[in-house]
């Protein structure tokens, strides 16, 4: 994380069984033409084919740091506060995954203020991927339920508890999650975005979720593609 | 081409409908491997997905060029020698396909000597390239059908016409095609690999195959995707 896009090689194979996807290809190469022009990257490469299988589709994006390197999942430190850039959950059911906004500026904000010691983006959900950056950053963490922002993307008539576990698990948010360590925590003040704390990471062995006044171990929900 | 590669990014999709698919991850890892050791570039990412549709696989490779720039397909001259690499025809039938060796080191020699004007690799068949080549460089071209190498893949019980038409139309060969200015072709006798003279290039207007002191259109057989 903390890069800026330099090069997306497109590669699709489209279905020879499935009709005439001229349409589709056409919006779909608008919608990267857009990004690109956005974001400033070449489109500089890819495949196209055609099988009898579904349209399938595979965006290699490569980049290069803003400052000196990247920005990994492994640099949380015991006592760093615990952030993400919005609200969570609801987006597969909604179509949000197909319409979000890459956190590219966000990104690049705080890997050019360097108040960041580690920085994912949530896609497979809150909870996996936030065991997933514990893991590489060998430390714990506490979330704070009442603090995780929820998506009004997930239906308002569930219960409380279900829409924690939309927040929790669903995926496809491609929020930044990411840590700060205490010195820097007045820095994330000045950031021209929504930053919300959710909670605290702790010494390796626990990953938890801490709510009515009690602490209990964090499920490890989320999509698994295997 | 002339470049040499430094990053390959390997997407799979695997079925989930299709029985367990280790032992053949497992192969196509050890072989992406072994090339990624003997051409010294680095595995640098890619994505993993489980999907009902048939196993899919996706590699991008990013190089850079050996010399001051990559050797385009568009630099052929009218007067310029045509060679190829290797043989042609019987790949996709005999499996040479998933076999071949990526002519990388005869590209970088090629591309360092400085003696190409144009370079690309038969993929969709010889004709098909060819006529790629001539219509990105603004050239025409006769092939001598009596040079072309026909490749011992090809069932040597099929006529020489048979034979001759799978040399120009079968593809997957993955051999180089490239053009030679008179100047250097004296250059290409220090080559340490093997080169078939098969043609030269010509003002545009026209793609022929000489064969038997005639000279006729060469038909545009080949692999299409679309």
């Amino acid at each position: 994380m903390g890069c800026r896009p330099v090069a997306a090689f497109v590669s699709i194979a489209v279905s020879t069984t499935g009709g005439d996807a001229r349409s589709f290809l056409e919006r779909f190469y608008d919608g990267i033409g857009d990004l690109a022009t956005e974001y400033e990257f070449s489109i500089a490469g890819g495949d196209t084919t055609a099988w009898d299988g579904p349209f399938a589709v595979n965006v290699c994006l490569i980049g290069t740091p803003v400052c000196n390197s990247p920005v990994l999942r492994s640099g949380a430190c015991d006592g760093d506060q615990l952030y993400v850039t919005g609200p969570l959950g609801g987006s597969l059911e909604s179509g949000h995954h197909l319409t979000f906004v890459p956190r590219l500026n966000e990104s690049r904000w705080l890997a050019e203020t360097n108040c960041v010691t580690s920085m994912m983006d949530i896609s497979d959900g809150l909870s996996l991927d936030l065991h997933r950056l514990c893991q590489a950053s060998g430390v714990g963490a506490t979330l704070i339920a009442g603090q995780i922002p929820v998506s009004d993307r997930v239906d308002s008539e569930k219960s409380a508890e279900q829409r924690l576990l939309h927040a929790l698990g669903d995926g496809e948010d491609f929020e930044l999650l990411f840590t700060v360590p205490p010195t820097s925590v007045a820095d994330l003040k000045r950031a021209p975005f929504t930053v919300h704390h959710i909670g605290e990471m702790c010494q390796a062995g626990g990953i938890c979720l801490s709510r009515n006044g009690a602490t209990e171990n964090l499920p490890m929900t989320g999509w698994r593609s295997f």
